[in-house]
This record gives C-alpha cells, structure tokens and sequence, in this order.
C-alpha cells in the first residue's frame, strides 16, 4: 500500500486542492517550487499503462483547471506537468500521480527552482520512423 | 500559426500513431528516445490552462492505451509523461503537447537517453501550505 492510498483513505491529512469521485488533488509536502500541486486518481494503479481510461480521463478533465488555479494563486509564469512511470523514470510513488510544478521568474528559497529538465535530442531516420509509427498505431488501435 | 496546426491540417506530414474527433498522435522527429510520441488536442490552446475540459479529457481517455502501445512496442521500461507551459517550462511549440518519453535500461545511440530530470525539492511549511491550499482549492471551485 502506497502513503497516496493511505491519503486518498484519509489515513494520512493531506493539503487538499481538489477532490472528486474519481480524482484527489493535493500540495506535494517535498515540493520542487511554490504550489507544486499532486493530481492523483483514486483508482490504484502504479503506472499510467495500467489507468483505466475512465480514471485517466477524469484527470484529464480537471487538470486545465487546476492548472488555472495553480496559476492565478501563485503567479507563476510558466509550469510543468510531469507523469512519471517506473523507477528508472524518477518515480518514487507507485501509484499515479500527475506532477503541477510552476517556474516562477523569481527562483529564490520561497518559490524553489521548478523542475530541471535536460533536453537531448538524438536522431530520427524517417524510414524507421515510418515503420515504428505503424506498429504503435497498429498496438493502440488493437488495444 | 504553429507547426502542430498544420499538421493537424495534413499541410506537414506526421508519422502518426492515433487519431480522433479531438486527438492526433505521432512520433516526436527531434525525440529524446527512441519511441518518443507528441499527443496533441486538435483544439487551438497554446498552454493547458487554456484547454477546453473536452479536449483534455479527450486527451486523458486514449494516454492509457498510447503509453500501452509505446511499452508494448519499444519494450522500454519505463517513461515520462510531460507537458510545458511557457518558455521558461522548456515549452517551444505553443500549442499544447503531451510527451510520452521512452526511458531504456540500454541509453545508446538507437535508444537515446530520454528525459534528463533534475529534482531538487524544497521545504515545506505546513501553516504556509494549508493556506495555500484553501486558495487553491477556492479558485478551483470558482472556476
């Protein structure tokens, strides 16, 4: 049992944000900046492979609300969403959890830095592209 | 107007990997990993926060199956899933885009390192975050 179970339960207080059948929001109490926002379904699953669509669209229905809030009550002028899946992905959690962490201009000991993200690029050969599309298009229209 | 409008509008070529009434996905050509998909509202938004719930919503309902067919067909073990607001958020097309950003044990030069994260967590005043909380949440509500 994760501690997100044990605070969807009530088990354990949370600084509530949001809340509805499907979906619980909250502050991540190890933030990366000012109003680092927890988005989570209730449904247990460790990985957003395994959300059932229902769950997964009722995060997606309320994030761009959340990320209004997020956005008019800190000010912040930019913000990431982040999902992480699996260990080697940096996640510590496992059970789903979707990641509101604003950049704010002023990145000093009150707002936190955000998130850092490294962007390495690599190659793309079109010929494989093709190919690779065709069998993920195949898999997600089988699924 | 943005690259993604027009290849939603099919004035670029994509390799796509889905398509609905509100959704496109296709293979990122300047990925971070092998397998790197951009899933992308057909609705004109340039950040989350300015996405009608439909299409988010939309959004959520196919990510399942979408990171499903990516695990499935590149056998990575695991991936991130993140989305830029703002320039300073590392956002550089400005109409929303979700990344699914395969993550291999292997990182070579076929597979690429996927998303470089850098996670520095700050402190967190609990008196503080309580209300910041009850902000958050009122401006959720009054949404």
């Amino acid at each position: 049992m994760t501690i997100f179970r044990k605070i969807i339960d009530g088990e354990i207080p949370c600084h509530r944000v949001y809340e509805d059948e499907r979906v619980l929001a909250f502050l991540d109490v190890n933030p990366l900046s000012r109003g680092h926002v927890l988005v989570i379904p209730k449904e247990e699953a460790a990985t957003l492979d395994a959300l059932s669509d229902a769950s997964s669209e009722a995060i997606g229905r309320v994030l761009p609300r959340l990320c209004r809030a997020v956005v008019r009550v800190t000010g912040c002028r930019a913000y990431n969403v982040l999902q992480n899946n699996g260990a080697d992905a940096h996640q510590a959690v496992f059970h789903v959890h979707f990641h509101i962490i604003p950049r704010y201009a002023d990145q000093g000991s009150e707002t936190g830095g955000g998130l850092g993200i490294a962007w390495r690029s690599m190659g793309f050969d079109h010929g494989a592209g093709a190919a690779l599309a065709e069998r993920l298009a195949t898999a997600a229209a089988e699924d």
